[in-house]
């Protein structure tokens, strides 16, 4: 099943569900009217959804409308919990080594977390308004899952069968100002600002094979200022999975329904050191931060520069037919005007 | 105008308007179901709220109840942010000081938050669960504000006008955790399980002279196990104000309304150098950490323990006439069963 958030001007949305092949949808007021609403009660309503979703996929469907990445919300356009690990241990070496410090050991076994912010999620297609370049605004391509209620203590096997929706996730990040709010010991907090997800969240069943033992094994397209920038499979490197991930939210508190887990920064080794740029033959990158290290490694500094004003990211993953599954996350880097 | 929502088995409690001296309650259906609801549309809702407010407090009103915290759910059982600072920078100079590390001059002028779960709040007279005690138990008492929409880059000024309600909060810690937890760089996430909120969220006026330049100028009561253990001023030594914690907030990013920011732990040096028990005469402390740190810089090491199942705390403040603002937290630790 494919359900998204059309933009009502309301907090929360309108809950729709999608056809396959994302051309269609229909709202389900009889059955919820927001995502989270579905989620509260995801066991009783998601199978009338999911007949909704079945007939509509058979042919037209009463109600249906064209459906328009455009006019989404993120599928949840708030959330009562954001929490993005980072699962792509390489992705992680790759920032320690850049900076001459050395991973811990215990970075392989105990998944690093952030809490994000969760209160303001931007649309699939809305700008990412920053406040400086000089902030060294940043994309990150990462996948994330949004759960079913999660007790506490959960093993990672049970947290695994909370899975309820997988969808994509840039989350935008301010290089400029992390090593400043790391130093001081508590995370990250405004070099986190609204991250924003695809157009469309999948049920895992809509993976088929691709979903497997808690991977989304498929390449997470990047495409930035319309030039191929990163292909990694979400599959591969991918240490923990989003059962120990959801695992490890939940180890000291539960999980309320609708809390959305992060992947991290999607990144493979491809046989190499440290991977490797597209344009160098490799599968390229998640986001700017990798190249630069790849070049700060290689030349002693960085050539390529964080985003600007009018820089676009394209995000997006295709099936075997080269259906994009999620809709494609689209934005454009804007000056925000206080 | 006093606020709470009770428990009635939905996940987001049903609202009622609490009367001043907190004797009885009506529901408010007709205005808005939940506090979420009447946060969404504030300016429009809670002039209604208001009214009914006033009328409550002036005499017996059609529907009202006897009003009982041990019904309460915190008064958002959920929130979209939970953004915690540390504007105590007493507490933290005292953190630092007992693990021999100097606090960097910038924590003076630069807030340190963390990101909470806010998925799942505890009651205020819910059992605070944990799997261990070796994980470290410990109770903070802290302030919290819930700001309705703040743009990003708002002034601190700007920001404190945001405030609609406040609150007292049991940050509950696992300072058993914390060390390995930091010692990660991404700041907390398995240290701070759920947190618990006063019965009653009250706007700024019901404090009188009381809410002045952005804080609560009262004592923050905790008693520990039925002795006092801490009285500290909430006005004195909070070296940010609420207007500064929320700019610092929506520094790079919007907050949606409903957000729930701290103060951090209370604490006042009380003319010595990092305070002084209740026992010794002094206000005590707004936590166990802060009482093993001066042990421990005096002694070498500590001598209170932290919490055991079965321990109680129990936190409110006290208006001019005795009368408790927001009601009490009043907490006994459990064992949770997998």
């Amino acid at each position: 099943m494919k359900l998204a958030s059309l933009k009502n001007n309301t907090r929360d949305g309108q809950l729709v569900v999608v056809s396959r092949d994302l051309s269609r949808c229909v709202t389900v007021t009889d059955v919820a009217s927001t995502m989270q609403q579905l989620l509260d009660n995801w066991a009783n309503l998601a199978p009338a959804l999911q007949q909704r979703y079945e007939a509509l996929n058979s042919g037209s469907f009463n109600g249906e409308m064209p459906f328009e990445p455009t006019q989404c919300e993120s599928p949840l356009p708030r959330a009562y919990q954001w929490a993005d690990g980072s699962a792509y241990v390489n992705h992680v070496e790759l920032v320690r080594k850049a900076r001459n410090s050395e991973m811990p050991p215990s970075f392989w076994t105990d998944p690093l977390m952030y809490q994000g912010g969760s209160d303001d999620f931007i649309g699939p297609r809305d700008p990412i308004e920053a406040i400086s370049t000089e902030h060294g605004i940043d994309f990150e391509g990462e996948v994330a899952v949004i759960t079913d209620d999660v007790p506490m203590a959960v093993s990672p096997e049970q947290a695994l069968k909370k899975v309820r929706l997988i969808m994509l996730v840039n989350d935008v990040s301010l290089r400029g100002l992390i090593p400043n709010e790391l130093a001081k010991g508590f995370g990250f907090f405004n070099s986190k600002p609204a991250s924003s997800f695809s157009p469309v969240a999948v049920t895992p069943d809509e993976l088929g094979d691709k979903w497997q033992d808690g991977r989304v094994h498929l390449p997470l397209l990047s495409t930035y200022n319309d030039k191929p920038f990163g292909k990694p499979n979400a599959g591969i490197d991918m240490t923990f999975n989003f059962g120990q991930l959801i695992a490890h939210a939940a180890k000291t508190r539960n999980l309320g329904a609708g809390a959305v887990i992060g992947s991290g920064t999607v990144s493979n080794k491809q046989g190499t050191e440290y991977g490797t740029a597209i344009n160098e033959g490799g599968v390229g990158y998640s986001c700017i931060a990798e190249i630069r290290m790849i070049e700060t490694i290689r030349d002693g500094k960085p050539s390529t520069s964080f985003m600007q004003f009018g820089d676009t990211i394209k995000m997006e993953m295709l099936d075997s037919d080269g259906q994009s599954i999620f809709g494609a996350i689209d934005q454009q880097v804007v000056q925000y005007k206080v």
